[in-house]
């Protein structure tokens, strides 16, 4: 006789296949398609929504996983019904009828949101994102039942499992205090040196690209089980046998999007690495959540390839690449230029030192909304009132203030602040990884990613969902998240 | 209360909603995806391809489609009514593990076959091969009970509604005789005329595929609703909204992959042009089989644009596309080179004299292995065979030979009359659609296919499947499938 554990693998494989071909067919959207497909696409996608949301809710759902719990598991067994349990909650807690309206009502918005971010249109999106946030505060109320926490931590939820705004807030707190004169004075130590110089453009696009390909090759990505393209948004999609990663070009400027290369390479590794096998395409093999996730993408971009030693590498590529010569691409000049600090209106384009603080603004914004304690008309404002605060400026029109970032439009309320706590769990899994073995700093200078892809495969990637994100932040660094290290890597790195 | 007939249109917009999305799926998988992909999906094919015949098959269905026909309905619903019942008979004749076991199967062997192909080692593919014909023939079996037919008939019913062995039969009897005559009569004419001249290349990819959607522009392919690009084996996926065409590029012959182009974009009009809005996402909005499918690629391929008038328009095209200057890119050189009649080994490379022998050569091997007179590793040997008696040459290797077409190994079986019936459709729809409209020729001359396609649309495209392929002949050119327009239009083109 089967037991209810191994019923429930059935399903959740399922739901899984479900949710990679939703990935092929949402990464074709965004880098295929063409415009005129958006409607088709809307309902294929709203279709494999609500079947994997059938799949898991099932009338004897909460039968088999009270079974489940009293059966012999070994411990994987048990983390994945863990996860289990916490994708059915999840998932039980929507009607179905509300999974259609949401996936249906996101495709619109996100094809609207494309069309009013360059005309810099807030008025045109409003009313469709009137509509998305009505259907997510009746998810995130229903969630919020379903898990016995606020509104805003259900959302959170979704993409930090276990994930709570009282938390954040601290940190958030002691990052709102340390970073305004900690930017100060990062700028002032800046201004005291040399002006670093811009390599000449332009940079055609088939020199990025196979400079960027070169780049990922080196980083560990398998060309036999991913791809990269162009998209207007970069992203990671895809699973580990097929991982795709998409950047957007700017031929006066190659470093925008080698930077964004090796970000997107750093989310790709992690898919990679997830455990295989009888874990593919369970619960417990999946990513740890976006925090992990995102640490993954700044720890190459941010930690690994903004240092020195990889300039030292990375600069005579670039110089093939471009036909580069002069003082401009010498590696300590590249090295400055890629840890330029500067205030900007854009979150992506951001660096690592005022990046928090545009990801502070959209957590407080998208609470207070979420709350009901703001109105969507009043986002404009209350977006540029946020940018004065904590950075000094004023955006000039919507399209380089709320209408800049895909999220909200597309769906996604509370996932903003996974990208500071993978920031700051990047600098920690970083400076441990350094410790534990003294290869990879020298290995990165050499272009030699092994000994850290090693670390990390053991440590981060392979545990899949077997751990918390805080156990496994401890397991790999011997402490939970501790803000100190990242404030110490800025410091080093911008006031040195 | 709702109508039977209404709640089968919600199941079958379902199942063709999923059809949608596994079109995308399959055009990634030939154009995209890289190989280490393949296993995930052709879990996800077999998924969705089991949750198709799943909505296709509730144990209410029988009596959903009893009770639907008792209800007042128009000609559009009736005929809809008869499609969703052809669809649930084809479906109900399948067990579920049978249609997981064949999805699995097909990936499985399509990706034995594109490793075998180059090696030209059918042995390497044949056990795989085999697992496919078993389980074709259970699935065909299953289907012949159904519906009351042989085997073969069932095999071809799906791809070709109501088509019958019988009847290809004697259309094959009559090319049979008639091709070995013509084609020799064709080459001596060929003979008596100076040989018509290669431009001489390279011809850049960038320059081919630029030429290419120019011309694709020109016969009506709307770039906001598709696109298209590279792969192996070239073909046209997608639906109205989003169509697919893929091509192959050769730099020493550019007119391979654009005489490719024009096919696949002739399939492409077909599918812009189907019934929209309620007919969507049914049955009937269809395109009507794969015979009147064909029709439309060889109708714009063989028919439109394999004339002195296309040449004519295309000549300073090509010659502007790669600076080509001299006799070779003369209009009258370029109409010789397309109309060339060579006895060769590729099916996909081959005239429209030759072209019927190779499917002939296909119908009888497949219908012979079906019906179990004979055994898959007598293949390569009644193969080379069938080549020698009905085109007069032998394949020197399984690569020019039995391992050449995706089909058999990809799961198509009972797909191959349908090409030449096709080629037969085209010349008859051509012939009636010219003396409907005089503007037609002298349009196609000048570059301009609205008249054409006005016509295509009116008499082919926006009729889906709302009459039979037998009907829509008769409807649109007077009279049934008729073996004398193709053998004219032959006689015309290659003995004049």
């Amino acid at each position: 006789m089967s037991r209810a554990y191994d019923l429930l693998e059935a399903r959740f494989k399922k739901a899984a296949i479900l949710g990679d071909a939703l990935s092929v067919l949402h990464w074709d959207m965004s880098a295929m398609m063409p415009d005129g497909g958006a409607e088709a696409r809307a309902e294929q996608l709203a279709l494999l929504k609500t079947l994997s949301h059938e799949t898991l809710t099932g009338a004897d759902m909460a039968d088999l996983l009270a079974a489940a719990k009293t059966e012999a598991l070994d411990d994987w067994e048990r983390a994945n019904l863990r996860e289990m349990h916490r994708d059915w909650v999840h998932a039980a807690a929507l009607p179905a009828d509300l999974v259609d309206a949401m996936a249906k009502a996101e495709s619109t918005c996100e094809m609207i949101w494309r069309q009013a971010r360059p005309t810099a249109d807030f008025a045109a999106v409003l009313p469709s994102l009137r509509e998305i946030l009505n259907l997510t505060i009746q998810a995130g109320q229903a969630k919020a039942e379903a898990l016995g926490v606020d509104i805003y931590d259900a959302l959170l939820d979704q993409y930090e499992p276990d994930g709570r705004s009282a938390d954040i807030d601290a940190v958030f707190a002691d990052l709102e205090t340390f970073l305004p004169d900690f930017i100060g004075q990062a700028l002032e130590a800046q201004a005291a040196r040399p002006e670093p110089q811009l390599p000449a453009g332009p940079f055609p696009v088939e020199n990025q690209k196979q400079l960027g390909q070169h780049i990922m090759a080196v980083l560990g990505f398998d060309f036999h089980h991913g791809r990269q393209d162009v998209s207007a948004h970069p992203f990671c999609g895809g699973y580990p046998e097929d991982v795709r990663i998409t950047t957007r070009y700017n031929t006066d400027d190659f470093t925008t999007a080698l930077m964004g290369v090796i970000h997107e390479t750093g989310h790709a590794l992690y898919d990679f690495g997830l455990p295989t096998g009888k874990w593919r395409y369970q619960p417990v093999g999946r990513a740890r959540g976006m925090q992990m996730h995102e640490s993954q993408s700044l720890l190459m971009e941010m930690q690994a390839c903004r240092s020195r030693g990889f300039a030292g590498f990375a600069a005579p590529l670039m110089q093939e690449t471009f036909n580069g010569t002069g003082s401009a691409w010498q590696p300590e000049n590249l090295y400055r230029l890629g840890t330029r600090v500067k205030r900007g209106f854009i979150r992506v384009d951001a660096d690592e030192c005022t990046y928090p603080a545009h990801v502070i603004i959209r957590y407080g914004l998208e609470k207070a909304l979420i709350e009901g304690r703001m109105d969507l008309a009043d986002l404009p404002g209350a977006w540029n009132d946020g940018y004065r605060r904590l950075l000094g400026i004023t955006p000039p029109d919507d399209r380089l203030g709320c209408l800049q970032d895909i999220h909200w439009y597309g769906g996604s309320w509370g996932y903003f602040p996974t990208y500071t706590l993978g920031a700051m769990s990047a600098a920690q899994l970083f400076a441990a990884a350094k410790q534990a073995d003294p290869a990879i700093e020298t290995g990165i200078a050499r272009g030699d990613f092994a000994p850290l892809l090693a670390w990390l495969r053991t440590h981060v990637h392979g545990k899949g969902s077997s751990l918390s994100t805080r156990d496994l932040l401890v397991a790999a660094t011997g402490k939970p998240l501790d803000a100190g290290v990242f404030k110490a890597h800025l410091q080093k790195r911008y006031l040195d």
